[in-house]
Order: structure tokens, then sequence, then C-alpha cells
């Protein structure tokens, strides 16, 4: 009998089944839910006919070996998510993965941005300093290395941003042909660039997003291709290491609040999970509550967590933040599940409140992606609103780098991001910080005096943050 | 009598300083060249009043205090540049510096590439990896901590690229205000958009790049100001560090060739001075040979290096590879000295060589920069050259990210990039190889069925790498 170390289980009915028999599409054929990993010390699981022994290291051995790790030189060690290893044994071998170094982000301290939102301590985990800019990295090294496992040589997904190009990079580590499947029509050149660098074959069909998953789906079924959506169970046994990674950067003190920009969901529910498996292994004695913001303009988590029946409709999103552009995430019930069962809230900012956040986090050397900043913008709120105290730790997750979308950091500072009607709504406070912030280009001519006296001019202003 | 850490001299008369007595602009009154850092360990330095007792651990000793410091939560310790500060003490507190956990940057094997290039191994150290996407972090975070030592409220530097970027973020960090000056006219926005995120002032002044550098030059003796360009000796104690890091990558053995893009030329001076003060401290028992690659339209030191009478004469300087199109090189002579004392070579490649090295480390998954890809067309050339054998090992030095300049990317792909009369003068053999890795995007109606043809027809191609 074959000795298998994880299972997959439906988040719907809750059947259990080996992971190499999931469907091509990953959806539970019983009930059409999501399928998500579980180990045979995962909680609730039944005892599973060919399951591995349980035999995990006491918790003070697992953080020594991880610790000791960072010592070696070997690719899986040096990698800061399969140094985790442990608590996601998703391959038969586990130290020879599909790896590009990635995790081993930095925590940054936000001395700025806490007082601006009147905080004692404010942290950052920027996992938008992963090899491809973003957080997806962390779950594409997972998800590759089992395709890799399963024998396929092609893999795919739809996507036109941080997903495509995770993926590309990956697959062309392990020497696989991948693809990535857009709609035709009004391109985003810039987004594109990094997968046909790593050699991705990109398809534009006539269709739109939504049709773009549709023949992805059927297309599984039909020819031997690993689909890498974000339904795959194995990207979030990846995306929640930097759960493990950044208490191990805290000294496992658990804070108080991590804050999640909220789009497809997946990520959210992955870093839920990881401290949520901590918890129950007696690594942590508590776990921290995961707040989910979301743009007001992609706010469909949002809206069900308003709503007293907790029903979840689709929207229609637009937000520039494109990474959390998503009305109908993935995701979402396993991200309401996080949201339910660790105690966090919900919310939703406006563009202005991303833009200025974004400005502010970039004013302490950070640059992020606008999606990142929601977190930051969120926390602002759920100050004010007495969710969050002064003297609670906070932790913003930030998902993707500032170069993924240079674009929009133009515009913002030479004034041409938002609308005048958008201007039209702030507060004057609002504006003035947004002016303080902004830094367009100043024309001159050559001349030493002059540029002096700008500086002596430019030192009676104190910081903007 | 205070007592000093480190001392400047003077490559040009070998006068030596105090490191506060610099002039403003960082040329010696004597000769007008550029000084570097020295120390009482450093070769050749005479006994210079005031300066510390040399008390340096033994090399063991510090090869395990750099690698213990890897379980430290301290920013210093998680730094890969401040890990190894033993061998660079410009700061009073050197526990305290201004750090965005800049280095600890992958080393990537490339079997591809080695197997086209006819060599056994390649390994790339990828420096693009570092917090804004290019090497400069390195230097950045040494200079700009000085930069607070000394208690300046100003930086400055004239770059439109790399360089500002650094600046400004590591500038932010640190609460100063940090001002780039860039001539008016043609404005690359893109690379000017991680400047204004990090809230750097920016100065377009109505003259040319070189009229920048000496207004810049002039306003540091007028105004209180401290100048970040190349010509900032401490930025090269910061950009050693690799050397460091890549030997404890490698086990400490030391490989036999490392591989540099050419263009201000401080880069290759600095990985060089660090292998020689390892060398020197007893560390390495040999030192690797650094070959130096420019670009065809920008190779002044190339020049220099085939002239039968080495001399060095400016260039109008015309690459793609614009972080390397330098025609005038500040740290040229630092950079001869280097060649001449490592008994490495320096090669010249064609903006087609580059665009093809560039998709060939991009189909590893491994995403650069233009400028850094012309190391593996130097590779190339090297090996058939004889002067860069199959059995030996070669790193390559990427320096920059591939989001650095999508641009180049999207052109390349769709065909954009080499003009009709570059195409021409290629080799059919070279333009297969183009053929093979450009991937253009396909436009298609969303029919499954012929999806599937066109992935069977694929799958009879082999890959291009």
């Amino acid at each position: 009998m074959t000795i298998r170390t994880h299972h997959l289980r439906c988040i719907g009915c809750g059947t259990v089944i080996p992971g190499e028999e999931a469907r091509s599409d990953f959806r539970c054929p019983l009930c059409n839910e999501l399928y998500e990993v579980v180990y045979a010390w995962s909680e609730g699981v039944p005892v599973v006919p060919g399951a591995a022994a349980v035999n995990l290291p006491n918790p003070t051995a697992l953080r020594y070996l991880w610790q000791e790790r960072k010592n070696s030189n070997a690719p899986a060690d040096q990698s800061g998510v399969w140094r985790f290893r442990e608590l996601f044994p998703i391959l038969s071998d586990m130290t020879k993965p599909i790896t590009l170094r990635e995790g081993n982000t930095p925590l940054y301290e936000l001395p700025r941005c806490a007082r601006v939102a009147g905080l004692d301590v404010l942290l950052a985990k920027h996992q938008g300093m992963n090899p491809t800019g973003s957080f997806k990295d962390t779950g594409m090294t997972a998800a590759i290395s089992v395709a890799v496992e399963r024998g396929f040589e092609w893999v795919a997904c739809a996507s036109t941003g941080n997903t495509s190009a995770a993926m590309a990079a990956y697959a062309a580590r392990a020497g696989l042909r991948s693809v990535v499947f857009i709609p035709d029509g009004k391109i985003a050149w810039g987004k594109l660039s990094q997968s046909m660098d790593y050699g991705a074959l990109t398809i534009q069909l006539k269709t739109d997003f939504d049709g773009c998953v549709d023949l992805l789906t059927e297309l599984v079924k039909r020819f031997p291709i690993y689909l890498l959506n974000s339904v795959n169970p194995y990207r979030l046994e990846g995306q929640k290491t930097p759960a493990f990674e950044l208490l191990e950067q805290l000294n496992w003190e658990v804070p108080d609040h991590v804050i999640v920009p909220g789009g497809n969901l997946a990520n959210s529910s992955a870093l839920g999970k990881g401290f949520q498996e901590l918890h129950h292994l007696g690594m942590i004695s508590r776990v921290p509550k995961i707040d989910i913001i979301q743009a007001e303009g992609a706010n469909p988590l949002y809206r069900w967590y308003m709503d007293a029946n907790r029903v979840m409709k689709p929207v229609v999103a637009e937000t520039r933040a494109t990474a959390i552009r998503i009305g109908n995430p993935a995701s979402w019930r396993k991200a309401a599940h996080i949201i339910e069962s660790m105690g966090g809230w919900c919310e939703q900012v406006s563009e202005q409140e991303i833009a200025l956040a974004k400005a502010e986090i970039g004013a302490e050397g950070v640059g992020c992606e606008p999606a990142s900043a929601v977190t930051f913008a969120g926390v602002k709120k759920l100050v004010r609103l007495g969710k969050l105290k002064g003297n609670e730790r906070a932790v913003l997750i930030l998902t993707g780098h500032t170069l993924k979308d240079p674009q929009y950091t133009i515009d913002y500072h030479r004034g041409e991001l938002l609308k005048p009607e958008e201007l039209a709504q702030a507060s004057p406070e609002m504006l003035s910080q947004h002016e303080a912030l902004k830094k367009a280009p100043l024309v001159m001519d050559a001349n030493v005096d002059a540029v002096v006296r700008l500086m002596e001019e430019r030192m009676k202003q104190s910081m903007p943050v």
C-alpha cells in the first residue's frame, strides 16, 4: 500500500481523497467546492487508509531545525518556503523542490506610518521581495513542484498579472512548458513582460476573463496540462509559510492583527491556515486576528461581512489596485471561515485612501504595488473604529513590489491619478496630505544659486510623514 | 585623540586622510583622483596617527560569526551587507545602520545556459533581488549610513536609473531629504517611478547629464548636502560584500571567473576589492579572475584594454542596456587596476548578443535587466576564445531585476527591439535562436479543440534552451 503524507479534503462536503486522485479542475465531484490539503496531524481529519504515521518533531525541535537550515547551502534549505517543509509534506522527496529561493522576505518597522495611524508600532512583511516581485512565488514553488512529481509537461493559468509571472518563472526553472490565457483586446503589456521573459506562451482568447477560465477548465480535462489557477490547493500550502517565517522573525511572539489585502482571497486563507496549524500543533498559544481589506470597487467579501444573512454576491470589480480587482473570488468560502474562526474584521477603502497609503508607505523607503497599500489604509480605519488599539501589534502583508505597477506611481505624483470628482469628495485634511506627499519633478535652469534657494525653501517645510 | 577605524586613500597620489576630512566632492585636492576606503589591515597602508588597533578575529572565527548572525533578528544581522561588518568598519556604531535588509541574494545554477556556452557549470548571483531591484542597494546602505553619522539632512545624486531609486529608498528609510538631478527633455518616467515613490525630489535641469554632475559638484560645496554619485567611496564598501556572500554560498571554494557588466565600473572595482581583501587576510588562498563585459556601444574600458598603450578615451555611449550606457566611467582607474592585478579579461558584446543572452537567462526562470545579460553574452565569447575553459567555474553577476526594464522585454518578444539592419548582420544560427526564444502572444478563438491542436503542435518542438 502506498504511504501517503497528505490528502485533500473538500471544504464543502468534507470528503477526503488522496492528492493524486483529484479531478484535473480541482473541484469536488460531489459538491463542486474547492479542496484544502490536510495531513494526518490536521484538525478533524479522520484516519485515512494509507496515511503516513504522524511523527512530527516537537515544537522546540522544529523551531531549532528550521533555524539551523539557514546555515545550509542546499537550495531547499535556502528557500524561505521549503525550510518549513515538515508542515506541508506534499512531495515524496521534499528536499528536491523547484525553487528560486522564494520567501526570506523582510519584516520592516514603519515608525512614521504607525504615528500617522495612532499606533505604538506597525510592522510590514514585504512579500513583494520574492523573486518575481509578488507573494505568488511562495505558492507557485509548491504547486509547480507537485506538477513535476505528477509527471506533467505543461502547466497553465488564466491571469494577466502576478500569477502568470510566478507560474512562468517556476515552470521555466522546472523545464516545463507554460501557457497563459488572457482575454483578447486591451492588453496590459507591462504586466505580461515577465511571463514572456520567462518563456511562457501567451494566448489571447477572443472572449472575456470568465471565458478564459472556462476554456482552461475544459482544456485540462482534454489534455495533460496542470492547472495553476488559485483553485489549486497546493499553492496555498506554500502561501501559508510566510506565517511561520513571520513568527520566527517575531521570536514566536504572536502579533495581535495581521492585515491582508482581499482579492481572490487565497492569500488570507493560506495565512490563516498557517497560523491555525501552528496553534493546533502547540507551537503558538493563540492566533492573530486576520483582517481582510478590500477596495471599495471590488468588495464582495466586505458586502458578505456586512450582510446580516452572510450571503456572497459577486460584484463587477473596478479599482486601480489591479491585483485585487476581482468581483467573484474563488476562495471566498475559505477566507470567510478564517474571518469567522479567527475573529478578524473586514473593511473596505476608497481609491483615494489607497493612493495616500501607498505614498505614505513609500515615504518610509518601502515601495509596494497599490493592492498592498490597502492594508495601511485599512489599518487607519480599524484604529478609528476602535477595532485596532494603539498598543496592539499589527503586521501589514505587502503583497507586491512597487515595480509591478510603475504607471500608478507616476500618475499619482504627476497629479494625474485621481479624477477631479474623486478629489472633490476628499476632506481638506486629506487633500493637504496628498499635496505634501506628491513629488512631481521640477524644471529649473542649471543655476546653482537658484537650486540653493530652493533647498533652503524646502528646509522650512516639515517632512510629510 | 579620536580613534579612527578607517581612512581614505587617494588612488592617484596615495595620500591618506581621515574619512571625515574628505572634500565634499570626494576628489583629492592634490591630484583630483578618487579615494578608496582603507583600514589598518589594508595592504600597503602606512601607520596613520589615530588609527584603531587591528584586532580582527581569525578567519575561522569570522566565518562562524557571519554564519551565526543569520540566526539573529537584529536588522544589522539580517542584512546581507552588515552581517559582514568586520570588514568595512566605516561607522562608529556598526550595529545601527540604515538598512532595508539588502544582500542575501540568491545564487542560481543555470544548467541550460551552461550547456549553450559549453561549460560544465554556470552560476549566477542575482543582485537584482535587492530591495529596490538592483545591486546599488548594497552600496547605498553603506553610504547613507555614513551620511546620517556625519549629520547631513540632505543627500543628492545625478542619475535617471538604479542609483536614484536606491538613494531615494535609503534616504527615506533614514528620514533624510533626497534630491535627484536629471537633464531636462526626454524623461524616462518608468525609471523615475521608484524615486518618486520613495519621496525623493526630482529636479530637471536645463542642461545635459554632465551639466547635472557639474552643478551637483558645485552645490555640495555651497550647501550641506551629501554627494551619493559613484565617486562616494563608501558605496563601494557596501558593494564589495557580495564577494563575501558569494564565497559563503560556495562553501569558501573560490570560483575561477566572476563576470561583471562594465558601466561606470564601480561594481567590478568593489567586488575586486572584496576578493583581494579576503585574500590579503588569508580567508581565501587565491582570487578569481574578474572579467568585465561592456556593450559594444559603450566600451571605453574595452578600448583601453585593447590599446597597446592603455590610454583611456571617453566615448559617446549608445546601447539599449541603459544601466551601462556610460561613455566616461568615473571609476575606470579602479577597474583597470582590478583587471590588471587579478588577471581577468575585458570583452564587448553586441546588442543582438545581449538580447539573446537575456532571453536565454529568462528561459531558465531568472529575469534580469539587459545590462545584466551582457555577462552571459560575454561568457559565450570567452569560451570561444579559450579564455574560459569548459571545466572552470564561472559566476555571472546579474545586476538588476527584469522589472527594471519591462519595455525591453516586450519589444524583444514582439520582434520590435532589433532593427532590420541589425538582424541582417546576424548569422542564420543566431536568427533561429532568436526565433525559438521569442514569445509574442497568439490570438485565437476560444475554441478548446483549436487550443489542444496548438499544444500538440508545440509538443513536437524542442525547448529553446
